[in-house]
């Protein structure tokens, strides 16, 4: 597979999976102009998504959708669970740690690290805190390839820098701070602001 | 300005934005080009944005970044303070009471509500929590236009309702469950998982 997919594509193919999740208790095929409806892109950036990982419809039935469901399962690499490592066990650690979400993706934080003395050896949600020293040798140990970053701005160079240093590959940052990885790493980050300003724009120029 | 703007241009807006703000402290201009670079998004993509909005460039020297920057945040409607309503004192609403890129952005969390009796009246992060029999009259008076929910699954289309009812136009919403709102009403969902699936499937397709 080496075609180029859009990282728009990659993030509809999450919702098109939650949409397929619920439609699965009920029903076996799903048309293209049924998905539309429920997650409101049109039925031919549907075909066109779906189209890039070959073919998944039966023309006139539409598609089986515990055969997509896997497809695209597969093609996100959430078939399998995956290790997190999460830095920074603050509220926002905290609510992660919570967060029934990532388990249902196959998302298991399976470390947590803080380097506040008074937060290292804590229980916190069935959760251990652990030190930032033993960071490198957990990482390794327990093949982790994701860590999330919930550390205030001025700390987040360094999270990265040791995930990075011990091995991770792709890391999501909430800290609203640009933070650099080296180019075979990616980085996404999360900001919180955006979504707010996507709301003001609505109520400012009145569309949706 | 009657012209549909897309949503995946209002949010480059915002990454511009930022950028703008850590220029701005620098250099008087940016072209299309170096703000290519520091974003990420193609130099074409950056002007076609831009254009939506008007004529911001000068030729042969760039953007003017104090005027740009002005611009965009009267476009975003962040050129004024917005109240904001909280619903869900847990973790992650605790997570975002302390969240300090909402107040930099003009996002201000004005009123915090929660159904849990244990909760309401006590005090966190500077804020008191109040009862949801509260939300209706509270809502009207301070005129909050923007609700952020972030209750568990099963209750978030009860604190929907609860905004939607009083007045609130736009919503924003983490909690991991599909909710209605009226056609007139703006609702953004942030799914956490989401991010970290665009991750597996880098690391499963070895593509950034």
């Amino acid at each position: 597979m080496n075609v180029k997919i859009p990282k728009t594509t990659v993030s509809r193919l999450s919702i098109y999976l939650r949409a397929l999740n619920r439609l699965e208790e009920e029903v076996e095929t799903v048309s293209s102009r049924t998905l539309s409806e429920i997650v409101g892109f049109t039925a031919a950036q549907i075909r066109k998504d779906l189209a890039y990982f070959g073919q998944f419809g039966v023309p006139g039935r539409g598609y089986y959708i515990t055969s997509l469901k896997e497809g695209i399962m597969r093609i996100l690499g959430i078939n399998k669970d995956w290790s997190v490592a999460l830095v920074g066990a603050g509220h926002l650690g905290r609510a992660l740690m919570a967060y029934k979400g990532f388990k249902q993706q196959h998302f298991i934080i399976s470390a947590v690290f803080d380097k506040d003395p008074e937060k290292v050896g804590k229980n916190y949600l069935n959760h251990k805190i652990l030190s930032m020293d033993e960071l490198p040798r957990l990482v390794r140990e327990r093949k982790i390839k994701i860590g999330v970053v919930t550390v205030p701005s001025e700390e987040a160079q360094n999270a990265v820098n040791a995930l990075v240093n011990s091995g991770v590959k792709a890391i999501l940052s909430f800290a609203p701070a640009t933070v650099n990885v080296p180019p075979q790493v990616k980085l996404n980050r999360v900001d919180l602001s955006i979504e707010l300003e996507g709301l003001s724009y609505f109520l400012t120029q009145g569309k949706k």
